[in-house]
């Protein structure tokens, strides 16, 4: 299939955008790329895709993503974390029952899909959410997914205020061989859509023990760890007062620092733990909308940027989002850190940009595979339609991206070269159907969990 | 007609949601709410409109607006505030000609009736832009608009490396009388759809004599007033240095402490200047966007909310946001001051949507006709399709709204009893007309003002 008729921003290495581009799809991979024109004469028997003048970007990369909280969005909006998470996230997640995990998946892989993402980082799939059946749910709807499998030997958190629901708590043995075997049943299936991850929770939820269980494994058989991590101030202090290190110090000790590691928030980290994240290669995902809703705190993004981390982005899950719209979620990086910083020119949309595509890609390991528009590359790509109001006028397509576009100017989205979004329509997943499903599941899940979910303001 | 079937969150005094709600307009009024079933057999003889389930809310208030600026969408971003003011900003607001300012006016107010906002205050109304031109879009758009008439009679800002454009300069004489002659001319007309402000220059483009006759005859005339205050940090110095006052004891020096006044941006004030806020009921446009942005810092909103500061919302220009949407613009308003405080409990979704609904009209003096739906008050409503993959699922329509949707959503819009715009599609505006019409004006005050907006990265 030839796609023509687009400015096509490739994310190359030279960051050329291309005017009235195309892009000739060979099965799954970018075969050629360049000028309409051209590449219309050198392939005119091509069966043809007409953008209509869309600006076409990289699928983005969102690197932190709970599925299973697609069902509880808005539970427990404006209240204290321990509310928020010991007795909303935590008590319906862990009512979770047969297909709630593979409908809450689907209801957030359309989200995602419709908005642009074309590939995301799953942080913790528990058994209870049913990793096959989630699975499935990537295989089915035309994502590209890592799929962290649920770490985990200890129930509590850094206190016993945090005690973790009694439905979500697994052993050791659930999570090392559950892993094992996930990967071994999933990892590579749909195309080499799926990889199998481990996604572990964060310390206080892991002993040290199992840390470098799960670390030697990752070493040995190349399985990529993604955790949250320095999220509150609670964190950082419970390293100092149980083992009396700094965050990034604790991550060392267990063998986390690596390549191979995505860690997730990392808002309460000093200078000291960011040289130690670059020197090591540890890949970070900024999530900005989750670490203000919940009064987390701001990431000091500049300066891991400044030292060479690599940050990729991600939108967390829609208790603390509430959606999860990459586009919108790069205008929050961008202005954010302007407003802390006092310096209008840090973050601009084009690092920006990087940061929810090649640096996301990198954060996975497949900076050879997706991230850029290039040739030998997997077909990943997403065309916007600028040509809206709020998008009136642009002459920077990057900028107009990222501070004037949000997820619902996406027009298509094409997956591993198929088509998985037209015309702002879904063609994988009935969206009305899994839209009413979602909701019959979230009014079950919160009956059984004994929650009621109700406007503050008196309904008459 | 009767607009039935829909969830109503009237803001009334006891913020009752109505579930299954109607709305009976007469003229331009609200003549009776209430449950649809109940409204259906009071009025059978009504037309009727079916809302078809979506959630409706009073009409939103931009209390902060700057109509040209739409033409100048991007035109400066990730640029220090001198290159993006001076070089640019200025430098082409200084080049408008003719009509320019009546297209810009008419892609903003677009852009704003499609995401919502049913009521604006514009800024500063240069005499450059025609105002007369720009109450005719508002006149024909079925927008309702406070217009602020420019005032300045200075044409440098703090320092000399701020010097106004020569073409943005406008005296004394221009600045009163101009501003007398539009209120005569405009105030009240359309229905009552239009009134004439004063839209003062920030300090240093006003004398301390110009303030004081504007000032006293503000409050002679009933004429309101808004203007740009301690914005930036330059701004609070500029107060100490040539006064030796904080920027509300200068406000106070010159008359402008009253509740006729909206002060915008307010981000360098300290606890004693919003006492002093509070103590004189004047009001405060936040304008968080724009102050994250242009890397203005962050207002200290919670604080003046505490100390009973009415306090409103604003989407300021399109080279600072880049979008006049309001919901989105409620969401960072909602967040921001979380990550600030670390407290995931200040500024709630219901507290956000009341500064974008009552406080604005407050601001606006227009608290008896608009800002909530109630009996007698002006029919200015909005409904939002949350049947959305985004938005699902919802137990709570106005952390729903907040948090997880965005002026896409928005399915109609109702302003002072008249339908503009229904199933997202614009009544009063030709959507491509405008648009395209922009894009050309735009595109010829580049060349005038001498600018090249471009990409960062090299087009092929």
């Amino acid at each position: 299939m030839l796609y023509y008729n687009a400015d096509i921003v490739t994310m190359n290495a030279d960051r050329h955008i291309i005017a009235d581009g195309a892009i000739l799809v060979k099965d799954n991979r970018i075969a050629d790329i360049g000028k309409t024109k051209a590449l219309k004469e050198k392939y005119p028997e091509e069966e043809t895709y007409d953008f209509g003048g869309k600006l076409v970007i990289p699928g983005l990369i969102d690197t932190h993503v709970h599925l299973a909280q697609s069902l509880l969005r808005g539970c427990a909006d404006d209240k204290e974390l321990i509310q928020w998470l010991c007795q909303r996230v935590w008590v319906l997640q862990g009512c979770f029952e047969e297909d709630d995990g593979y409908v809450a998946a689907k209801l957030c892989i359309a989200e995602m899909l419709k908005s642009g993402t074309t590939t995301f980082l799953e942080a913790m799939c528990a058994d209870r959410y049913n990793f096959s059946r989630i699975a499935t749910a990537v295989e089915e709807s035309g994502i590209r997914a890592c799929l962290g499998k649920i770490v985990m030997d200890i129930g509590t958190y850094t206190d016993a205020a945090f005690a973790m629901h009694p439905g979500l708590i697994e052993t050791r043995e659930q999570s090392l061989l559950g892993t094992l075997a996930m990967h071994e049943k999933w990892h590579g299936k749909a195309n080499d859509r799926i990889h199998v991850w481990f996604g572990s929770r964060t310390p206080g939820g892991v002993s040290v023990e199992l840390f470098k269980e799960m670390t030697q494994i990752s070493q040995e058989k190349d399985i990529r760890i993604t955790m949250h991590c320095a999220e509150v101030e609670a964190d950082k202090k419970y390293f100092r007062e149980e083992f009396d290190m700094s965050p990034m110090e604790f991550c060392d000790h267990v063998g986390l620092l690596s390549d191979k590691t995505v860690l997730v928030h990392m808002v309460w980290i000093e200078e000291k733990d960011i040289k130690m994240l670059a020197s090591s290669g540890t890949h970070v995902s900024h999530n900005p909308t989750s670490n203000c809703k919940l009064a987390s705190g701001i990431a000091k993004v500049p300066m891991m940027l400044e030292h060479k981390v690599n940050v990729s982005m991600g939108c967390d899950g829609s208790p603390c989002n509430n959606d999860y719209d990459m586009i919108r979620e790069m205008k929050l990086a961008a202005i954010l850190h302007k407003a802390v910083s006092l310096d209008p020119t840090v973050m601009p949309a084009e690092q920006v940009l990087e940061m929810a595509t090649l640096n996301g890609a990198k954060a996975l390991g497949l900076e050879k595979e997706i991230g850029s528009l290039e040739v030998g590359k997997k077909a990943d790509f997403v065309a916007v339609d600028l040509n809206k109001l709020h998008t009136t006028p642009s002459y920077n397509p990057v900028s107009t991206l990222v501070y004037a576009a949000t997820g619902g100017d996406v027009d298509t989205v094409v997956v591993d070269g198929k088509i998985v979004v037209q015309k702002g329509e879904l063609l994988t997943i009935n969206e009305e159907e899994i839209r009413v499903q979602a909701k019959e599941h979230a009014d079950a899940l919160y009956k059984r969990a004994g929650i009621v979910n109700k406007p503050i303001w008196p309904v008459v």
